[in-house]
């Protein structure tokens, strides 16, 4: 990894040697090829109207019903999972289950978390509970997770049943990691640890499951699965810190979502308790301040306008809070990659999960 | 099964040969005194405050955090799920962790179910939306839902797999039973098939899988558990025509819900379609007055008194609804027991197995 590059052009880590990331979108566009048909069946299994809201959220039709190239999100994911079977020696097609089931998951939690956190937005559009109503959301995110677990027990095999079981823990991490998420929403301060801590279950599990799903299909032994699990792990940890920046200081057009997202929801997220953890003059004026945001309601604090944010952003700034995530990206990204070493496998998957990892701290989506 | 006796003490069903369902209430114990142990260390592993929200849903404690001898259900679930090893020949002990993971499903749908249905009473306490908010709901819903698969597969062995795979397709049904319920609440009309299907995917699909889970757990053939499967859902079938008849006619004392509670949220349970079917006078005049109560705001309906409801109540009276409900739960009943005789198995699990069906049709809460 050489740089993470923010939207302002800014480079804000210290140069490392240069990464060649250019293999990454046809490893992205090779899972979406696989898992794509899969998942629409899987989906088309929906009883009515679940199938449509389905549909809506993958982005394959728009409110209306009718067919659309809509985004789909990074398919980081599925594209893990397929060079996890690789890892095992088997044909990528064998991780094609793990890869839907981990999207499954995924996106059970998301049509959760948009109504939870009251997100109107995601990947450019209306999220579902916005357009479909709550009822739905909840509605079709069950769904998705019980379809998950359907799809791979229907393999009918032992490792089948241990892609289960990681996964349904990894669920439970995540789940874990949205109820601290929302708990330290309503707290005056939270440490960098409890916030790693919360990211770690919130991202870090699906990843890390992701990242082994396809080599325990493929045979592949715990000793193995707990390894790629730790490179998923820390990916997922450097993944999420380059959402945090990106949440913050992100291209609304290339994010799709709001500018000064995160800080629009208050989010105390690892820019921001860093910064709060820094000590120093910046430091305590932006605790001043979001102490005072802190006490005002939802409606006072959507009449803020773009300065204000911007000013919030550039004391997090001062008091370290950027430097030190677009760090922690790299010490997390430097982690996973390390753990591959514990692992035989051909030579041209190690390169492509280390391009992967590249790329998830790059990206700038 | 020798009536359905209601709360105005009225005989509803011709008389067949009396039931003994003395054994009943020790089985259901039984089962409680098993499984609740296994469910509260599986509740104790949830982050918090997802393990207190999850306490104060099962009656452990009450909206303040003391500890509270609450209503935790009928417990049929898990009376089945221990029968059901014993089906096997095994020791009812082997199929707790199913009734643990049936009963996790159970409160997870209980959960989501009554945040989309806006029901603010469950076991005579406030639902958990209403002291701890829809987002808890939604969350601890999720975490019960992935503790039940993982209490399945962590027993490691492919009787677990199999057995997570009928839990995980049961679990799919009653998601899909729900969409029905909703989806009817819009519509002017539902036919009486829409309606069994809608229930026998909401309630049977569930009890289907109590009624197996055991079994598969002990090394059951695949025939045995779909034969089990049968007795489970018609006996759901016969559940919830009770619980429809229980929903108008039923003794709030009793029940814990409030009087003409499927009435007064405009339910299209089976007494009502039912009644619509009929034809005559009196379905008629029903129909008209439904159509008129569909175009009522909630709070315009929120404003009807007693007599109101009482009038519709006895036009579908009149129109036969509650007679054909009850007649429709004894066919369901009499097919339940009729499944049994396809099984091998101890004489006196077989009785136990019938007493339950039988209690399952006198019940009045």
């Amino acid at each position: 990894m050489s740089t993470i590059t923010q939207n302002q052009g800014e480079t804000v880590t210290p140069a490392t040697p240069a990464v060649d990331t250019a293999g990454v979108p046809a490893l992205l566009e090779r899972g979406r090829t696989l898992a794509t048909p899969v998942l629409r069946a899987a989906v088309d299994r929906l009883a009515p109207p679940m199938d449509t809201v389905a549909a809506y959220h993958f982005g394959w039709i728009d409110a209306e019903g009718r067919p659309a190239a809509g985004d789909g999100g990074k398919a980081v994911r599925p594209a893990l999972a397929l060079l996890s079977a690789e890892v095992a020696g088997r044909a990528p097609e064998v991780g094609v289950p793990g890869a839907v089931a981990v999207e499954l998951v995924h996106n059970f939690s998301l049509l959760h978390d948009d109504l939870m956190d009251g997100d109107e937005q995601r990947r450019h559009r209306d999220t579902v509970w916005k357009v479909h109503g709550p009822a739905q959301a909840i509605l079709v995110g069950d769904a998705l997770f019980a379809l998950a677990g359907e799809i791979l027990l229907e393999l009918g095999t032992v490792d089948a049943g241990r892609a289960t079981r990681r996964l349904t823990s990894a669920t439970r991490r995540l789940i874990d990691g949205q109820a601290q998420d929302i708990s330290y929403e309503h707290r005056e301060r939270v440490t960098v640890a409890e916030c790693l801590e919360m990211e770690g279950n919130k991202t870090g599990a699906l990843l890390a499951c992701a990242a082994s799903i396809g080599a325990v299909l493929g045979g592949a032994d715990d000793r193995t699965a707990d390894t790629l699990e730790r490179y998923g792990h820390h990916l997922g940890l450097a993944f999420q810190a380059v959402d945090d920046l990106l949440g913050i200081w992100g291209d609304p057009e290339a994010t799709g979502k709001q500018t000064w997202s995160d800080l629009r929801q208050r989010k105390k997220s690892l820019p921001v308790v860093a910064a709060l953890a820094g000590g120093g003059e910046a430091s305590e004026r932006l605790a001043r301040l979001l102490a005072d945001d802190a006490k005002k309601t939802e409606a006072e604090f959507a009449d803020f306008d773009e300065e204000e944010f911007a000013a919030r952003a550039a004391l997090i700034e001062q008091a370290g809070g950027r430097d030190w995530t677009s760090q922690e990206a790299r010490r997390q990204h430097t982690t996973a990659v390390a753990a591959l070493d514990e692992v035989d496998m051909p030579d041209r998957v190690r390169a492509q999960l280390v391009a992967l990892a590249d790329f998830v701290v790059v990206r700038k989506r």
